[in-house]
Protein backbone atom coordinates (compact mmCIF):
# COMPACT_ATOMS: atom_id res chain seq x y z
CA UNK A 1 0.00 0.00 0.00
CA UNK A 2 1.36 3.55 -1.12
CA UNK A 3 2.74 5.41 1.81
CA UNK A 4 0.64 8.74 0.76
CA UNK A 5 -3.07 8.81 0.07
CA UNK A 6 -2.49 8.34 -3.43
CA UNK A 7 -5.06 7.27 -6.47
CA UNK A 8 -5.18 3.85 -6.10
CA UNK A 9 -6.33 3.02 -9.29
CA UNK A 10 -2.76 4.73 -10.82
CA UNK A 11 0.51 2.75 -10.94
CA UNK A 12 3.84 3.85 -10.05
CA UNK A 13 4.62 7.67 -11.09
CA UNK A 14 1.40 7.95 -12.40
CA UNK A 15 -0.30 7.72 -8.89
CA UNK A 16 2.43 10.89 -7.97
CA UNK A 17 2.07 12.78 -11.01
CA UNK A 18 -1.86 13.27 -10.10
CA UNK A 19 -1.13 13.63 -6.46
CA UNK A 20 1.29 16.54 -7.13
CA UNK A 21 1.39 18.44 -10.75
CA UNK A 22 3.57 21.10 -9.21
CA UNK A 23 6.30 18.52 -9.16
CA UNK A 24 5.05 16.61 -12.01
CA UNK A 25 5.24 19.28 -14.40
CA UNK A 26 9.11 19.82 -14.63
CA UNK A 27 9.70 16.03 -13.99
CA UNK A 28 7.78 14.92 -17.11
CA UNK A 29 9.53 17.91 -18.46
CA UNK A 30 12.76 16.53 -17.75
CA UNK A 31 11.99 12.96 -18.91
CA UNK A 32 10.97 14.26 -22.19
CA UNK A 33 14.03 16.62 -22.88
CA UNK A 34 16.48 13.58 -22.15
CA UNK A 35 14.31 10.77 -23.36
CA UNK A 36 12.80 12.12 -26.70
CA UNK A 37 14.33 15.31 -27.61
CA UNK A 38 17.06 16.08 -30.09
CA UNK A 39 20.07 13.48 -29.34
CA UNK A 40 22.44 11.64 -31.53
CA UNK A 41 21.35 8.64 -29.43
CA UNK A 42 18.17 6.82 -30.33
CA UNK A 43 15.46 6.30 -28.38
CA UNK A 44 15.47 2.82 -27.96
CA UNK A 45 18.97 3.27 -26.88
CA UNK A 46 18.11 5.92 -24.10
CA UNK A 47 14.74 3.99 -22.58
CA UNK A 48 17.39 1.14 -22.77
CA UNK A 49 19.97 3.10 -20.28
CA UNK A 50 16.18 4.03 -17.93
CA UNK A 51 15.36 0.30 -18.19
CA UNK A 52 19.21 -0.99 -17.39
CA UNK A 53 19.66 1.68 -14.13
CA UNK A 54 15.80 0.55 -12.95
CA UNK A 55 16.60 -2.59 -12.89
CA UNK A 56 19.76 -2.10 -10.88
CA UNK A 57 18.19 -0.12 -8.24
CA UNK A 58 15.14 -3.37 -7.83
CA UNK A 59 12.51 -0.66 -9.01
CA UNK A 60 9.57 -2.77 -11.08
CA UNK A 61 7.61 0.11 -11.98
CA UNK A 62 10.47 1.87 -14.01
CA UNK A 63 12.49 -1.34 -15.27
CA UNK A 64 9.09 -2.52 -16.54
CA UNK A 65 7.71 0.36 -17.92
CA UNK A 66 10.71 1.87 -19.67
CA UNK A 67 11.77 -2.17 -20.91
CA UNK A 68 8.60 -2.11 -22.98
CA UNK A 69 9.14 1.50 -24.47
CA UNK A 70 12.57 0.59 -25.37
CA UNK A 71 11.21 -2.92 -26.76
CA UNK A 72 9.09 -0.71 -29.11
CA UNK A 73 11.71 1.32 -30.03
CA UNK A 74 15.03 -0.96 -30.37
CA UNK A 75 15.04 -3.71 -33.20
CA UNK A 76 15.20 -6.90 -31.24
CA UNK A 77 12.03 -6.06 -28.89
CA UNK A 78 12.67 -7.31 -25.62
CA UNK A 79 15.24 -9.70 -25.97
CA UNK A 80 17.50 -7.10 -26.45
CA UNK A 81 16.75 -5.59 -22.50
CA UNK A 82 16.55 -9.03 -20.88
CA UNK A 83 19.83 -9.31 -22.48
CA UNK A 84 21.34 -6.27 -21.09
CA UNK A 85 19.58 -6.77 -17.72
CA UNK A 86 21.36 -9.93 -17.73
CA UNK A 87 25.07 -8.80 -18.94
CA UNK A 88 25.63 -5.48 -20.46
CA UNK A 89 28.08 -6.96 -22.68
CA UNK A 90 26.27 -10.15 -24.01
CA UNK A 91 23.59 -7.64 -25.10
CA UNK A 92 22.93 -7.44 -28.84
CA UNK A 93 24.20 -3.16 -28.82
CA UNK A 94 26.52 -1.29 -30.31
CA UNK A 95 30.46 -1.07 -28.58
CA UNK A 96 29.46 2.31 -27.34
CA UNK A 97 26.40 2.04 -26.29
CA UNK A 98 27.73 -1.19 -24.14
CA UNK A 99 30.36 1.74 -22.62
CA UNK A 100 27.36 3.67 -22.27
CA UNK A 101 25.87 1.62 -19.83
CA UNK A 102 29.00 0.58 -17.92
CA UNK A 103 29.32 4.82 -17.19
CA UNK A 104 25.19 4.29 -16.09
CA UNK A 105 25.84 1.76 -14.24
CA UNK A 106 28.87 3.26 -12.49
CA UNK A 107 26.37 6.60 -12.15
CA UNK A 108 24.04 4.57 -10.63
CA UNK A 109 26.53 3.12 -7.37
CA UNK A 110 27.47 6.66 -7.09
CA UNK A 111 28.85 9.80 -8.80
CA UNK A 112 32.46 9.19 -7.90
CA UNK A 113 32.17 5.72 -8.91
CA UNK A 114 32.44 7.12 -12.81
CA UNK A 115 35.73 6.67 -12.85
CA UNK A 116 38.28 8.53 -15.85
CA UNK A 117 38.56 4.96 -17.28
CA UNK A 118 35.45 4.04 -18.10
CA UNK A 119 34.68 7.62 -19.50
CA UNK A 120 38.25 6.62 -22.10
CA UNK A 121 36.51 3.38 -22.71
CA UNK A 122 33.27 4.96 -24.10
CA UNK A 123 35.26 8.01 -26.04
CA UNK A 124 37.17 4.63 -27.53
CA UNK A 125 33.91 4.01 -28.67
CA UNK A 126 32.88 6.94 -30.15
CA UNK A 127 31.31 8.30 -27.45
CA UNK A 128 30.89 12.00 -27.79
CA UNK A 129 30.81 14.55 -25.17
CA UNK A 130 27.29 15.34 -25.21
CA UNK A 131 26.33 11.63 -25.21
CA UNK A 132 28.40 10.96 -21.52
CA UNK A 133 26.76 14.04 -20.61
CA UNK A 134 23.12 12.85 -21.05
CA UNK A 135 23.90 9.46 -20.32
CA UNK A 136 25.37 10.69 -17.05
CA UNK A 137 22.33 12.52 -16.43
CA UNK A 138 19.13 10.20 -17.88
CA UNK A 139 21.40 7.54 -15.30
CA UNK A 140 21.13 10.05 -12.32
CA UNK A 141 17.41 11.08 -13.20
CA UNK A 142 16.71 7.18 -13.19
CA UNK A 143 18.02 7.11 -9.26
CA UNK A 144 16.02 9.80 -8.90
CA UNK A 145 12.67 8.81 -10.58
CA UNK A 146 13.09 4.99 -8.53
CA UNK A 147 13.83 6.24 -5.37
CA UNK A 148 10.52 8.31 -5.78
CA UNK A 149 8.11 5.45 -6.97
CA UNK A 150 9.24 3.42 -4.20
CA UNK A 151 10.02 5.57 -1.32
CA UNK A 152 6.65 5.92 -1.57
CA UNK A 153 4.96 2.25 -2.07
CA UNK A 154 3.65 2.85 -5.21
CA UNK A 155 1.80 -0.52 -7.09
CA UNK A 156 3.67 -1.94 -9.58
CA UNK A 157 2.29 -5.23 -11.09
CA UNK A 158 5.52 -7.40 -12.00
CA UNK A 159 4.47 -8.84 -15.02
CA UNK A 160 6.52 -7.52 -18.16
CA UNK A 161 3.37 -8.02 -20.54
CA UNK A 162 1.20 -5.70 -18.46
CA UNK A 163 3.74 -2.67 -19.09
CA UNK A 164 3.45 -3.52 -23.26
CA UNK A 165 0.39 -0.99 -23.80
CA UNK A 166 2.38 1.41 -21.51
CA UNK A 167 4.96 1.39 -23.55
CA UNK A 168 3.23 1.33 -26.69
CA UNK A 169 1.56 4.64 -25.22
CA UNK A 170 4.49 6.14 -23.87
CA UNK A 171 6.95 5.88 -26.82
CA UNK A 172 4.27 7.48 -29.12
CA UNK A 173 3.17 10.36 -26.28
CA UNK A 174 6.45 11.00 -24.09
CA UNK A 175 6.09 12.02 -20.25
CA UNK A 176 3.99 15.15 -20.29
CA UNK A 177 0.75 13.77 -20.70
CA UNK A 178 0.87 11.04 -18.13
CA UNK B 1 39.44 17.56 -14.17
CA UNK B 2 36.05 17.29 -15.22
CA UNK B 3 34.48 14.37 -17.63
CA UNK B 4 33.52 16.76 -20.46
CA UNK B 5 34.20 20.51 -21.45
CA UNK B 6 33.07 22.28 -19.39
CA UNK B 7 33.74 25.91 -18.66
CA UNK B 8 36.31 25.45 -16.13
CA UNK B 9 35.73 28.88 -14.52
CA UNK B 10 32.18 27.68 -13.30
CA UNK B 11 31.98 25.15 -10.26
CA UNK B 12 29.44 22.64 -9.59
CA UNK B 13 25.75 21.88 -11.20
CA UNK B 14 26.84 26.28 -12.64
CA UNK B 15 28.65 24.35 -14.92
CA UNK B 16 26.30 21.86 -15.92
CA UNK B 17 23.67 24.24 -16.23
CA UNK B 18 25.76 26.27 -18.73
CA UNK B 19 26.38 23.62 -20.76
CA UNK B 20 23.59 22.08 -21.66
CA UNK B 21 20.23 24.42 -21.09
CA UNK B 22 17.75 22.25 -22.79
CA UNK B 23 18.06 19.92 -19.44
CA UNK B 24 19.31 23.02 -17.09
CA UNK B 25 15.66 24.28 -17.31
CA UNK B 26 13.46 21.64 -16.05
CA UNK B 27 15.58 20.88 -13.02
CA UNK B 28 16.00 24.34 -11.67
CA UNK B 29 12.29 24.35 -11.98
CA UNK B 30 12.28 20.96 -10.12
CA UNK B 31 14.56 22.65 -7.92
CA UNK B 32 12.13 25.83 -7.04
CA UNK B 33 9.33 23.95 -6.53
CA UNK B 34 10.39 21.34 -3.88
CA UNK B 35 12.68 24.15 -2.26
CA UNK B 36 11.38 27.30 -2.84
CA UNK B 37 7.41 26.45 -3.87
CA UNK B 38 4.37 26.76 -1.14
CA UNK B 39 5.02 24.42 1.53
CA UNK B 40 4.37 24.20 5.12
CA UNK B 41 8.12 23.03 5.36
CA UNK B 42 10.10 26.43 5.64
CA UNK B 43 12.70 27.08 2.89
CA UNK B 44 15.53 26.02 5.62
CA UNK B 45 14.04 22.92 6.65
CA UNK B 46 13.71 21.51 2.91
CA UNK B 47 17.45 23.25 2.33
CA UNK B 48 18.46 20.95 5.58
CA UNK B 49 17.32 17.61 3.92
CA UNK B 50 18.80 18.67 0.49
CA UNK B 51 22.14 18.90 2.84
CA UNK B 52 21.71 16.31 4.76
CA UNK B 53 21.56 13.79 2.06
CA UNK B 54 24.15 15.13 0.16
CA UNK B 55 26.83 14.81 2.60
CA UNK B 56 25.54 11.14 2.64
CA UNK B 57 26.11 10.77 -0.51
CA UNK B 58 29.78 12.52 -0.18
CA UNK B 59 29.09 15.14 -2.58
CA UNK B 60 31.00 18.08 -1.73
CA UNK B 61 29.62 20.54 -3.52
CA UNK B 62 26.05 19.72 -2.85
CA UNK B 63 26.46 19.34 0.17
CA UNK B 64 28.41 22.82 0.86
CA UNK B 65 25.99 24.70 -1.46
CA UNK B 66 22.95 24.00 0.39
CA UNK B 67 24.32 23.60 3.69
CA UNK B 68 25.35 27.78 3.01
CA UNK B 69 21.48 28.08 1.90
CA UNK B 70 20.42 26.17 5.33
CA UNK B 71 22.54 28.51 7.53
CA UNK B 72 21.14 31.40 5.95
CA UNK B 73 17.43 30.45 6.45
CA UNK B 74 17.77 28.43 9.82
CA UNK B 75 17.73 30.20 13.04
CA UNK B 76 21.10 28.87 14.46
CA UNK B 77 23.14 28.95 11.01
CA UNK B 78 25.50 26.23 9.64
CA UNK B 79 25.86 25.20 13.00
CA UNK B 80 22.28 23.48 12.77
CA UNK B 81 23.65 21.50 9.51
CA UNK B 82 26.97 20.47 10.91
CA UNK B 83 25.31 18.75 14.17
CA UNK B 84 22.62 17.13 11.47
CA UNK B 85 25.69 15.98 9.48
CA UNK B 86 26.71 14.42 12.20
CA UNK B 87 23.78 12.71 13.93
CA UNK B 88 20.32 13.68 13.15
CA UNK B 89 18.64 12.88 16.44
CA UNK B 90 21.39 15.36 18.16
CA UNK B 91 20.41 18.41 15.95
CA UNK B 92 18.55 21.66 17.50
CA UNK B 93 15.37 20.92 14.82
CA UNK B 94 11.53 19.79 15.47
CA UNK B 95 11.28 16.08 16.25
CA UNK B 96 8.92 15.93 12.97
CA UNK B 97 12.43 17.24 11.39
CA UNK B 98 14.40 15.10 12.59
CA UNK B 99 11.51 11.80 11.74
CA UNK B 100 11.57 13.40 7.88
CA UNK B 101 15.30 13.26 7.85
CA UNK B 102 15.35 10.01 8.51
CA UNK B 103 12.55 9.53 5.80
CA UNK B 104 15.21 11.24 3.83
CA UNK B 105 18.61 9.04 4.35
CA UNK B 106 16.23 5.95 3.72
CA UNK B 107 15.56 7.28 0.80
CA UNK B 108 19.30 7.91 -0.31
CA UNK B 109 19.76 4.31 0.41
CA UNK B 110 17.29 2.97 -1.95
CA UNK B 111 12.91 3.80 -2.30
CA UNK B 112 12.45 -0.18 -0.79
CA UNK B 113 14.55 1.06 2.43
CA UNK B 114 11.43 3.31 3.20
CA UNK B 115 9.75 1.53 5.38
CA UNK B 116 6.39 1.80 6.79
CA UNK B 117 8.58 2.11 10.71
CA UNK B 118 9.76 5.24 9.28
CA UNK B 119 6.36 7.18 7.77
CA UNK B 120 4.68 6.31 10.78
CA UNK B 121 7.17 7.79 12.94
CA UNK B 122 6.87 10.81 11.14
CA UNK B 123 3.26 10.85 10.90
CA UNK B 124 3.44 10.66 14.90
CA UNK B 125 5.61 13.75 14.89
CA UNK B 126 2.84 15.28 13.39
CA UNK B 127 3.78 15.12 9.31
CA UNK B 128 1.39 15.46 6.64
CA UNK B 129 1.09 13.26 3.39
CA UNK B 130 2.99 16.47 1.34
CA UNK B 131 5.23 17.07 3.27
CA UNK B 132 6.16 13.07 3.28
CA UNK B 133 6.07 13.14 -0.22
CA UNK B 134 8.13 16.08 -0.85
CA UNK B 135 10.56 14.73 2.00
CA UNK B 136 10.89 11.77 -0.52
CA UNK B 137 10.94 13.71 -4.00
CA UNK B 138 13.22 16.14 -2.25
CA UNK B 139 15.88 13.04 -1.11
CA UNK B 140 15.47 11.75 -4.76
CA UNK B 141 15.88 14.58 -6.43
CA UNK B 142 19.33 15.46 -4.54
CA UNK B 143 20.45 11.38 -5.12
CA UNK B 144 20.12 12.66 -8.75
CA UNK B 145 22.08 15.99 -8.44
CA UNK B 146 24.54 14.53 -6.50
CA UNK B 147 25.61 11.95 -8.79
CA UNK B 148 25.22 14.42 -11.76
CA UNK B 149 27.18 16.74 -9.85
CA UNK B 150 30.03 14.17 -9.29
CA UNK B 151 29.13 11.75 -12.06
CA UNK B 152 30.91 14.25 -14.57
CA UNK B 153 33.58 15.61 -11.94
CA UNK B 154 32.74 18.98 -11.76
CA UNK B 155 34.75 21.25 -9.98
CA UNK B 156 34.27 21.84 -5.75
CA UNK B 157 35.77 23.74 -3.63
CA UNK B 158 35.68 21.77 -0.02
CA UNK B 159 35.41 24.93 2.44
CA UNK B 160 32.73 26.03 3.97
CA UNK B 161 33.17 29.69 4.13
CA UNK B 162 33.65 29.60 0.10
CA UNK B 163 30.30 28.71 -0.46
CA UNK B 164 28.34 31.63 1.87
CA UNK B 165 27.95 33.98 -0.84
CA UNK B 166 26.18 31.42 -2.79
CA UNK B 167 24.05 30.76 0.31
CA UNK B 168 22.92 34.29 0.20
CA UNK B 169 22.27 34.35 -3.67
CA UNK B 170 20.63 31.00 -3.83
CA UNK B 171 18.07 31.80 -1.25
CA UNK B 172 17.24 35.27 -2.56
CA UNK B 173 17.05 33.99 -6.16
CA UNK B 174 16.34 30.50 -6.14
CA UNK B 175 17.61 27.89 -8.92
CA UNK B 176 16.00 29.25 -12.26
CA UNK B 177 18.71 31.90 -12.69
CA UNK B 178 22.02 29.79 -11.83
Amino acid sequence: MPHVALDENLPGIAALFAYRPETAAPLGQLADVLLRGPSSLSVGERELIGAVVSRGNDCTFCSRSHAAVAAEALEGGIAVVEAAWKDVDGAPVSAKVKALLHVALAVREGGKAVGEDLIAAARAEGATDVEIHDTVLIAAAFCMFNRYVDGLATIAPDDQDAYKATGVRLLAEGYSRI
